[in-house]
């Protein structure tokens, strides 16, 4: 059994923990109740097929044996369950299921179940509890900093509000079904906290790839309370995304522009963050940072399998039109965020298109 | 040119202001740009048939003449509008204005399109600012305090969050269309904030509820700013609605219920609630407050026109179980606001249904 861990995100009075560890899920009744989710509320747990059949039973068990009283909503997996239209069935099964002001919504999956399940609790009579059950790697990310969103037809994430859980549940275990490539596009989010934040754990990734991509329970462990703890250190100093937050999209105005040119599918969000990062980095150099931030982003990220390199068929203007719609250009304003050294970035308003779009040519020929 | 007239809604640093005067609306250009809306960011602004033809070329060329930048969506009058549909459909059209994270949505007329828009503002790109131009009496009520909601088809105003506006305008010459019936529904939630919370302006209403009805600009732009006053001073102590801010709730709980049995429609809100005004004021004098308060309560109401008996062919049982379906009951507790002396209420979480039983029949023989 390895450690467990836990760590607060520190938000005033919106603070709130986040327990990691290996089988914590059978916990689950305890840490809910010490967090005082009713038990004389129903709630309603959210999560997608795939993840129903892994780990939904044990999770029922767990919060009925506790004395909870829930019901399960299941969506289908994929994003496409992030829409207002699924959104609207899950606040008429809260609805059904008598859900008052006192009730809570518990999101048991990956990213997709918790922006939504999120969402639909910030929203249901103007916000609720929300519990976060996180069952991939990735979803570390989204489980610290109350981003909650569905989407639109015409843009991601456009629907959405700023709404913290009570707490967020990281049991170990769920992750050790996730499909390699899963588990790298996970582990992008990881390297990025480290590259934006701190130089030791950059190289705790580089020397310990091997074991992440392997799942080790200990490294896994450590690796996303590292991750949390520097989404946490960020969100705390800027709940509503007002500038500092900004650095946590390292990489993700090149990689969002590739998912959308790809189609969304073609590259997981964290393999298009990874050539982001590496797209970053080159630019960071070319304004003057150390050569090292370039050699050392692109070694970390292909070490836990990630690509570096762009899709050759994808086409650079189409690339560079979808960045010009990014909501990251306030006001025409191009804005990048530029590493420093290794563990530093800074937010570059001035980053000229041009050069943007030298990179990304030079991305296609990555080696 | 009636007295113009200021107050501040404080809400720390979402704190916002509400103007109130005759013919305001030609200044919207300079308010807006006062409080920093954005004049490089597309605006959009919302609003219903009816008020699109009275009110909206006035609004549409002051900003126009002021340097901003507005598309306007014009929605179906009435409370159809406040769904999920609408929503989406006026998220389509942000996005395809353009819309960014520095953009406003402009509410232009009552309730209906104030929750509407101000909904769309809390959840566009997880919040952009909200202005507010309400063009009826009853939204000096929803005005206040940040309350925004679209309905489900099985509850109303069950999707929504709190999000403030930055600033108010309210133009008392868009009052003046204002059809009687509405004019009366509306200074139910004016005599509303009197009696939770101010003993002269009872007064001043049961004197001057003449001049109100004749829609007398001085005499209404006093009510409003007195209305508003009350609501901000609760909504400032109880911003989440934790305690405090049930007591605006007077008069509501048997009011729902009888907007849902009666079907929406036949009653309109401050019709419902002024009965349901009368029925608390009962309940109060039967839990020992003095008996003046159901005669004040009663002829106030009546003078500004509204109706304080219940009509008799809504069933009772009904009544009743719409009642236990309102969201004030918390894990099945039943509360109550009543009052205790005039511009007085408390929080009564003990109150019997079997006396609001009786006190339901009783509204039926109202004289």
């Amino acid at each position: 059994m390895s450690e467990r861990r836990e760590l607060i995100v520190e938000l005033g009075e919106r603070s709130y923990p986040i327990y990691i560890g290996e089988g914590i899920l059978h916990e689950a009744g305890e840490l809910l109740a010490a967090r005082g989710i009713s038990k004389k509320s129903p709630m309603l747990i959210v999560t997608d097929e795939s993840i129903a059949k892994l780990h939904l039973p044990l999770l029922e068990k767990v919060l009925q044996e506790a004395g909870f009283t829930a019901v399960t909503a299941i969506v289908p997996p994929g994003e496409s369950s992030k829409s207002l239209k699924v959104f609207e069935e899950l606040v008429t099964k809260a609805l059904q299921a008598g859900l008052d002001r006192k009730s809570a919504i518990v999101a048991l999956g990956g990213g997709v179940v918790g922006d939504l399940a999120g969402y639909v609790a910030a929203s249901y009579m103007r916000g609720i509890k929300f519990v976060q059950i996180p069952t991939t790697i990735l979803a570390h990310d989204s489980s610290v900093g109350g981003k909650v969103a569905v989407n639109h037809p015409l843009a991601k994430n456009i629907i959405g509000a700023f709404h913290q859980p009570e707490l967020v549940l990281y049991d170990l275990s769920t992750l050790q079904t996730l499909p390699p490539r899963e588990v790298a596009a996970g582990l992008a989010e990881v390297v990025k906290h480290g590259l934006i934040w701190d130089e030791a754990f950059v190289a705790w990734c580089d020397e310990n790839a091997e074991r992440l991509v392997q799942l080790d329970s200990d490294a896994l462990g450590y690796a996303l309370y590292k991750g949390c703890s520097v989404k946490a250190a960020v969100v705390s100093k800027d709940e509503r995304e007002n500038d500092l937050r900004a650095i946590l999209n390292l990489g993700h105005t090149i990689g969002h522009a590739l998912e959308a040119v790809a189609g969304y599918g073609e590259l997981l969000h964290g393999e298009a963050i990874s050539i982001g990062m590496v797209g970053s980095a080159r630019i960071g150099v070319r304004l003057g940072a150390p050569e090292e931030i370039y050699a050392v982003t692109k070694r970390v990220l292909s070490r836990v399998g990630l690509p570096v390199r762009l899709p050759e068929h994808l086409d650079t203007d189409a690339i560079m039109e979808a960045m010009m719609h990014d909501k990251k250009f306030q006001e025409g304003t191009m804005t990048f965020i530029v590493p420093t050294s290794i563990g530093q970035v800074e937010i570059n308003s001035s980053v000229s298109k041009a050069l943007v779009r030298e990179i990304v040519e030079e991305l296609k020929r990555e080696a």
